[in-house]
Parts: structure tokens; C-alpha cells; sequence
């Protein structure tokens, strides 16, 4: 299990503490999918904007979706010790919740590689939201940006993962 | 109000509805702060290994601190519609809450500019966050990332702003 | 004038003939316009795609405007000689012509600073233009991008510049 | 066929109209190549200056050609539905045109890999054209970049595809 | 013999002496390894505190060894005729040599690919140097980068390489 | 003096040990200047190539020298402390030193702003010396980079500094 030291969990470290990338060029090349969700809180004006903006004065969450695809592309830039990976299908969805003054961001990210992609769904949903509370802050500099979280993992030895249902 | 068209408060789209870059040109140089924070929850063992990583066995936050910092860097060419900042300080903390089992992190970016850097420190937070689930999800892939958002920002026409103690 | 020297008007090489950067340090900050405009032909029904599309199918155009506004932040990455802008706006308008079956792209750049923006409007059109053709292209490869040239400038030592009307 | 859902021919967006990344992680790997053109138009005095250039005062098209192999390797960065490709062979050629007082330049692009390597081919043309536009604007602001087109692609289900002759 | 066309070892030019990535299409895909190393030699106060730093004032050698590891990641970005290249692992080691007062940088980088990584583990010692030197310039501008070369090279055709020990 | 806290030269780090931007806000907008050099020694044979080549079979050193300019550009996204810049100027040269079958490259980067660049002038030498040993590396894989250093700054509170001659 190369990378996973007896005397760690942190598989980002060698023995000695110190960081790396981790070898994973014996690992098999399956396929990988990771799917990663993460909400956006806001006053109901702001969501009113939203969606309302959808519909003609200018489409916040489809810019979002865009930023969302692109940044999971730049996933190996920004995170120091991803490995770089060639997706084969992004997909990001937006969710407008009125009941909870919020908008809902899943992202699902695919491969067939070596490594798992749960990083570069997790950077899709954080870039949406982050474009979205950009586009808004105009109107509402307060938005609060939580529950982002990986909801499944597929492929890999670690195989099938999904989270349980959260608690807050 | 050359940003905030009567219109709408979305200023990132023109009266046709159509996404840009807002004109910053005739906004004046002047000194821009902006501090964003932000939270991982993971298991308690989770935060154990953190811990007692920073003392020897690998700097779970050293890393995540440098990545959050190059982030920064980045945000023009992450959100779209961000004007690019030539930033002239960022700093990154990180706290240890063994109390909520949680990482906190928050970050402060400054500039002499023509636009605010609210979102240089927001997305040095979501890429300190990602960087801490990274390093940390092979022993603990239920990790959340919550609670980030701005705390306070200073500086241009808008003035100082200071977030309202958050409402969970 | 530091930028021409009297040997040769390509600038960007130096008296050895060695490609160089060059010295703008000692112009102006002034402010800054360029207007870049250019043309993407395309079959009669791969236009009434792009048109249904906008209004409900997939914003084509909308996803190439993000695109070119991103591209144009990029400038500098990709042309080797051109100085990094900090841009203070950037807008990017699409035309449908059905008369010629083409989409029209015109793009705006605005900086205050010591060089012009002529590169970042034109690198604008044609990554909005290639935007376009990739959206398409599994229905029409055969898609034509044309008349792509500088329609204006001005700000700097040099001055206003307008194009002539082309004659194709 | 994964790509092309019978209701439209615009793959790049889902039944919802939403844009994503297609999925490709159950096509071939084969043998991909595209080739594009473009040219671009100027004033014969600018061309002799080129020309002159390449031979002694310094070499417009060595770095344009060199502008447009690093654009290829950059086109998922800018195209935001673009798959990133492990680019196999990349090869650019520039040729003067005195009786169209005009420059082609030619890219070739090659992958081993689940899809094609047009969009990379035409990068390297515009990037390629806007290079020169770049180093030859302090003398002819109005050169016309144009004919930008893919001439030819092979691999992959669709197969071979060849341009028709262009009818300006 | 693809690479190595009869006329010229110099394999990134063609016939016609135009730079182009050369054609590994028809290479296998193969384990690949590469080390690199290099040295920084600073004052005896300099190194004093590096190694006091890494203790309890700051790591500088920590935060080099990140930059070193993204570096290698941007190595197709920054040098022009490289291939993208899939790392599947990248570790960085800094040893200090308090006898010749300075730190030595050895890098491995490693692939599973068509084309070697010695660029790769080149680039991540360089930039680990380069931020030695940004982090201690402060205390000591006149550090000295020096003996950067690769040490062994493995996979591919051309198969196992060690390089001689140095004769300064 | 913000930047030399009095505990300690190494300003990267806060009084906790703590990486951060430093504050250059409070810094003079001035103009700024720094020069760097390093050399790559190889086999005679190669540098023969590279003279032969420089003529007309592959113009080595015109290939490094567009990839140092690019990098110079770069440097704030590779050196994770670094401010980013918007560089006025910059100048790359190399010299044949067939006496010493080496290579030398002089890197000069300018700007007016609020901190020096010195790292963007050390990154241009690197990342050109770099693309000589990429270019050349097919006939020969045993060159060194070596003495790369500042030689010469200029501007800020620092004032002028010039290298002392190097004792190798």
C-alpha cells in the first residue's frame, strides 16, 4: 500500500516529515468520479436577483458555472500536491433554494487515471460559489459560503465512498 | 456611483443583461483591506494528526499556508470578472479549535488600487481549506468546509464594512 | 522616443536584432482604449443553433463572453513581448448577422498605464471567436473566423487611431 | 453516441441548456491530428520588414512560431469546455505571401488520446497570427488577421474530415 | 529513430531549422525517472539562519520545497518545446552543508509516459533555489545558484543515464 | 523599516515563524532595476551545435531567450512570497564563451513600483539557461548550470547594490 506508510495517515509526507507527491505511478488507471456539493447563504433580496438575473438581466449562475468547469482544470496549479489529471467530463449544477435563502452547487468530475479527482470537484464547487458571491457582493457583501464537502467517490483500491447524510 | 448602474445592484452585467468588467478606471488608488475566514470540521483524530503533524511528522498547515498565499495570486485568473490586483501584502492564519474539532482559517489582503481584493481573500481561504482537506483525506474524507465568508473589508468609496457575528 | 529607434520600427528587438521587452517606464500612465473587433462565419443552420440556443438551449454566446473576457486577463502569458496590464475594464459584445451568417465579436480594453491595450482587446476577440467555433464545431468544423483587426485606439504618445474601412 | 444527444447538435450543454464538459471517458484512445491556417494581411512595406527581419534585424517569426507551440499547450487554460490533452507533437510554419502581401501560418497538432486536437491547432494559429500582429504593430496598426479555419482532422469516430476550398 | 533525424542532434529544430515539439507519438509509455540536483551558497549567518528558521522562526526550506514540487508541475508552461507531461510523483530534498555553507536541492520526478522528466526535475530544483534565494535576500544578495544538472535519468528508449561526478 | 523586523532578517516570515507577503504598501513607487547572470557549461561538441544552429540550422539562444522574457513574467506564480509586478522592461543576452565551452546569459528586468526585481531577473536566467539545456539535452545530458546570481540592483530604500566578483 505505497501510499500509505505504516506510521501515517498523512500519505503527503515521506518519513521524515516532509512533503511530496506521492507515487502513483503503480496504481491502476480506472475510471474515477467524485461528486462534491457546497451552498451559498444570502439575504432573499440577493437570491431574488439571482434568479430573476437568470431569467434576463444578466445570468449570474451560468458565469458561475463556467468558472466552476474551468477552475477544476486548474486543480494541480493550486493545490500544492495534487497530481496533474486529464478529466474526461466536468459537470456543475446550481441549485436555487428559497426556502433556505441559498444556492445549491454540485459538482462531478471524472477520469481515467491513476488518482482519484475528488479535489477537482471540490475546487469546482468552492470557485462557483466564490463567482457567485463575487457577482453579488455588490448587493450583498455578507453572503456566507458553507457545507462544502465531497458527497461520493467511486473508483481506486479505496473504492465506492459516499458521505453520510450531514448534522448540523 | 459609476459601478451601480440605477438598474440593478448586479454590476457585473451591463443593461442588456450582458456579463463584464466593470469600468474601474476613474476609481481612485487608494490603500484596500480585506480580511475572509473560514472553517474545516473534521474528526476529532483528524485534528489529532494535524496536530501533532505540525510538530514533526509534516506541516499540514505550513503547506496549506503557502498554497493559500499563491492562491491570492491567482484570483483574477480564477473569477471571471475580477479585475487583475497587484496586492501588496497577504497574510494566512491558521487556529487549531480542538473544542469544535475544526481548523480555522482567515486570511488578509491589502492592496493600493483601484478595486477592493474581497475576493484575493476569499479564495486564499477556500484554497487554505482545499489544501487542509488534500493532505488530510486519505485518513478523513468527510471533512467540511464552512463558514467562509468576509469579515471586514476597508478602503474605496464603499468605506469600512464589518461582517454581523454569524447567525448558525 | 525610446520605443522606436530610428533603425527600425519593429520595436520589439533591440539593435542586434535580439528580441527585447521594451522600456515603457518612462511613459505616461494615461488611460488607455483599444477596440478590437472580428467575424465568425458559419453555415445558416449552425447559426440558427447559436440563435435558439441563447434563448434556451445554451447560451453559446454567453460562455464565449466569459471566455474572451478571461483571455483577454491572459494577454501577457501568451504573447511573449507584450507587458502585464493591470486592466480596469473589459467588455465584450456579440452581433448575430444572418444576412452573412456570421456572428460579429467586438471587444473594449481599458487600462490606466504606461502601454497600450491594443493586444488584450484583439486577444479577446479571438478566444471569444474560438469559443464559438469549439461550441459548434461538432456540428459545422467547417466555420470561418475572419476580419479579426484593431478598429481603434487611444490614450499614450501615439495617440487616437481608427481603421479605415477594410476592402476585402 | 455519448456526445451528441439526439436533441441538439450543440454538445456542449446539456437537455437543461446547462453547459458542461462532455463526457469522454469512453472513447477510444487513438492517434488524434488537426491542422489549421490562418493568415494575416499588412502593408508590403510591413512585410519586407518581416522579411528583412528574419534575416539579420531580428526574427518576427521565430517567436511567433514559438508563441503559438506554447498557446497549443495552453488551450484548455482559455477554451472553457475544453478537455486538457497531453499534446503528442506540435508543429507551426509561417510562410510569406508577397502577391497577397500577407503571412500564412500553419499548426499542426497531435495527440494519443480520448479526443480531438482541433481547438489546440487553432490556438496556436490565432496566438501564432497575434504574435505578429504583436511585433509589427509600432508600424502598421491596420493589419487584418483572417482565414483562420481548421483544414483537416483524423481520429477518432468521426474519422477523417477534410475543409473544402475556401469561397471568400 | 524519430527524434534524432540524421542532420542535427539539435531534435526540437526541423529540416528547415524551425523549433517544433518533436513528434513522441510513436513512443512507448513507459516508466520514466529523472534526478536532479543544485546547490545555493550563501554566508555562514545566512545558513545560520535557515537552519535556526527551520527550527522555530520560519521553514524556509519548508516553503521551497512546495514551490519546487508546483514548479515541476508548470514545467510545460514555462519551458516552450516540452511536452505536458502526467507527473505521477515528485519529491524534493534539501540537505545543508554546513562545511561548503550551503544547501544542496535534489529532485525526482516520475512518469508513466512517452517522453522523460528531466526537464521537470530540472525546473522544481531551480525554483527551489530561486526561493531559497527570495526568502534570505534580504539577509544576503550575494548567494550563488550553482551546479544544477541532472544526475540520472531512466525509462525510455534511451535508456538508464548517470551522469559523471562533477570536476569543479 | 516594516520589512526587517528587528528579530529577525528573514522578513518572509512573521514573528511566529509564519510565512506572509510582506507589506509593501507603504513603499515609494519608484523605479527599479536588477540584473542577473548564470552560465551552462557543456561539451564542445554542443556548443558548436548551438553556434551552427544560431546561423541556420535552430536558433537555440532565440528560443531561450523568448522563454526567459515569458518566465521573468511568471515569477510571481513560481516564488510563492514574491509580490506580483508589472515589469516595464526586460532584456535577455547571451554570450558564447567558447574559451570556456560555455554559455553565458545576463537577464536585466525593470519596473517602477513598490518593491524590487531582482527574482524576476534571477527567473529569466534560470528559465532561460533552463530552455538551452532542453534544447541541447538530446546530444548532451551532462550540462551544468552554474554562478547564477544577482550582479546589480537598483531603486527602493535599499538603494544600489553590485555583486563583489565571484571566488569561484
Amino acid at each position: 500500500m505505497p501510499e500509505t506508510p505504516a506510521s501515517s495517515p498523512l500519505t503527503h509526507f515521506d518519513h521524515a516529515g516532509q512533503a511530496h507527491m506521492v507515487d502513483v505511478g503503480d496504481k491502476a488507471e480506472t475510471q474515477r468520479v467524485a461528486v462534491a456539493a457546497g451552498t451559498i447563504r444570502m439575504r432573499p433580496a440577493t437570491l431574488a436577483l439571482i434568479q430573476s438575473g437568470s431569467a434576463k438581466k444578466g445570468d449570474v449562475l451560468g458565469v458561475a458555472r463556467i468558472a466552476a468547469i474551468m477552475a477544476s482544470k486548474r486543480t494541480a496549479d493550486l493545490i500544492p500536491l495534487c497530481h496533474p489529471i486529464a478529466l474526461t467530463r466536468v459537470t456543475v449544477k446550481f441549485e436555487i433554494d428559497p426556502d433556505h435563502s441559498s444556492v445549491h452547487c454540485t459538482a462531478r468530475a471524472e477520469t481515467r487515471g491513476r488518482t482519484g479527482v475528488e479535489m477537482e470537484a471540490l475546487t469546482a464547487v468552492q470557485v462557483g460559489l466564490l463567482t457567485v458571491y463575487d457577482m453579488c457582493k455588490a448587493a450583498d457583501r455578507g453572503m456566507l459560503m458553507t457545507d462544502i464537502r465531497l458527497l461520493e467517490k467511486a473508483g481506486g483500491k479505496s473504492g465506492h465512498w459516499q458521505a453520510e447524510p450531514p448534522s448540523p
